[in-house]
Formats: C-alpha cells, sequence, structure tokens
C-alpha cells in the first residue's frame, strides 16, 4: 500500500509518499513541500497547490490520501484560509478515486509517537526512527505530511491484525453467524 | 460581459449568469443550484460543487466569476467546510483563467439594494427589479448567486464610468501627466 500523506497550508504544503507492506518496516519513497507565492491570489495559489498534489498522484498511484485535519488556529481567518487548501487537496485525491482518510493532528501524534500531545521534535524523532532514516525528513514541514501518511498506514496494520485475530478467534459478528 | 455569481455552500451553491452591456439594463441567463447529498463524504461534495462549476464556465463561458466571501458563522466548523467549497470554487475559475472578484455579503447588499445591511427579502426584491423579472430567482438559494454576479457587474459599470469620467475631466494621476 502506497499512502500519500499531506498537511496543508496555503503558503506551504508538506507531503511525504510511505510505502507499507505487511510485516515490513514502511519505507519513505519521497517528500517534500508544495510553496506557493504570497504575492499571488488565492485562487491561483491554490491552483498550484492542486497542481501539485495531482501531479503527485499521478507520479506515484498511491492507493489512499491522508490528509491532516484542519487545525483550528486563534484566527478563524487564517483557518477558514486553511480550509480552502484542504478543499483542492480532497479534489484531487476525490477525482483520482483514493482512498481518502482525513486526521487530526491529535490522532497523527498518536499514531506514531503514542501520544497525542506531543512535541514536534518528538514527531520527527519518531517519523525518522520509523522509517530508518538517518536524519528526519527535510525540509521540516515535509515531516507532517510524511506523519500523516504513517499514520494512515499503521492504522491500517492495526485493522488488518484485528481482522485477522477476529477471524481466527470466531469473535467478529460476521464469524458467529 | 458575462458574470458568474456564486454564493458557495457545501449543501446548496447558487449560482446566477448575468449578462451587462453598457447602457443596458443587466440580463438573467441562467441561474440555479448546485446540491449535494449530506450522506456523501465531504470530498465527494467538493467533487461535485467543482463539476457543477466547471460545467457552468464551459457552457455560458463568462468573463467574470463573482464569489460570495464567507460569512463567518457562529459555529467555526461551519465556516471551515465553506471554506473548502470555497476553495474548489476559486480553483474552476483560476483554471479557465476567469476575473475573479471575491465580495463579501455587506458589499454584494450595498451594490444592489444601497444597504449593507438590506434584509434578504430587500435584496431579492432590487435583484427582481433591476434585471426586470416577474417574479425573484428561483429557487431562493439561486437568488445570492445571482446578487453577487449583479453586484460585480454594477461596480464593473461604476469603474467604467469614473475612469470616463477621469478623462474627460483630466483628472486622473495619469491625464495630468
Amino acid at each position: 500500500m502506497i499512502v500519500l500523506g499531506i498537511d496543508p497550508g496555503t503558503a506551504v504544503t508538506g507531503y511525504g509518499v510511505v510505502k507499507g507492506e505487511r510485516s515490513l518496516p514502511p519505507v519513505l519513497i519521497e517528500c517534500g513541500i508544495i510553496r506557493t507565492r504570497p504575492r499571488d491570489s488565492l485562487a491561483l495559489r491554490l491552483q498550484e497547490i492542486h497542481a501539485g498534489v495531482v501531479e503527485l498522484i499521478a507520479r506515484h498511484r498511491p492507493d489512499a490520501l491522508a490528509v491532516e485535519d484542519v487545525f483550528y488556529a486563534r484566527n478563524v481567518r487564517t483557518t477558514v484560509v486553511l480550509g480552502h487548501a484542504r478543499g483542492v487537496i480532497l479534489l484531487a485525491g476525490a477525482t483520482a478515486r483514493l482512498d481518502i482518510a482525513e486526521y487530526p493532528p491529535a490522532e497523527i501524534k498518536k499514531a506514531v509517537v503514542g501520544n497525542g500531545a506531543a512535541t514536534k521534535e518528538q514527531v520527527q524523532f519518531m517519523v525518522t526512527r520509523l522509517l530508518r532514516l538517518k536524519s528526519p525528513p527535510q525540509p521540516a514541514d515535509a515531516s507532517d505530511g510524511v506523519a500523516a501518511a504513517l499514520a494512515h498506514i499503521m492504522g491500517a496494520a492495526v485493522r488488518t491484525l484485528s481482522s485477522e485475530a477476529e477471524m481466527l478467534l470466531g469473535a467478529s459478528p460476521r464469524g458467529r453467524a
């Protein structure tokens, strides 16, 4: 399973493409950022973010898109503008018929670090360790996109394990029928 | 000049296509709504809104897109979801290289009724009158899209008049040079 993880932003959108295979450690395929120019109009910046995500999907053909949920900033305007960016990212995923998952920041931290209130440094440390990298993903903004992809893969692993356990134990509602 | 006016919403997006010609009253070409299913995922609903706007642009080939700005609802979540819808609408306009204008609700009311605090009924009344219709645009949700288009056309008329006046009077900085 290949997952494209995205941390949306109007100025900088971080992304990570991670491959997860059964009983093998996850592998980082690519990470980076899509940067837009502050001088450009919002519509043009959205067009650039959308084109960037469309290009990543075409190149890596991921199975799923994992998008970090909106962070409710103190400044409502910032949060709303972020919603615009998420809109065009979700659109790119829906058009490519990807499996789409949205994760609140705390859920991503919980999945990667085991603690929903983990610091940025703790997330970077665990991302580096889980992917067996020598240093944290660069640029730093890409890290949150990688973490979203990892959270999705680790959640999928848990889902697979628990459904296998259910089958073995005959404990699922379907198994008992 | 043909203007596509849009009042974004995740459930119902109202639109109006209005033609404005110099010294002629504006003409309503089409109005309506794009409705999405509450049961569908946000990504799918965004895809439907985007496809609807792309189709309208292809059919009417407007010169400009006038989009109502976000209304800051008490519920921040509602406002943020609305931002997603606006994102895919602005994207459709940018991709078609339209002139894009965003108007806060009060500015649309001010342009159409002459009062930024006008009621929905007052806006409908003036939209009906300005377009010489027998009854307000139907469905009611379409009216705000039509109002956005009208606000853009009337603003453009004012801009043209004032630049003509400036030329005649030699009062603009350029005229004086």
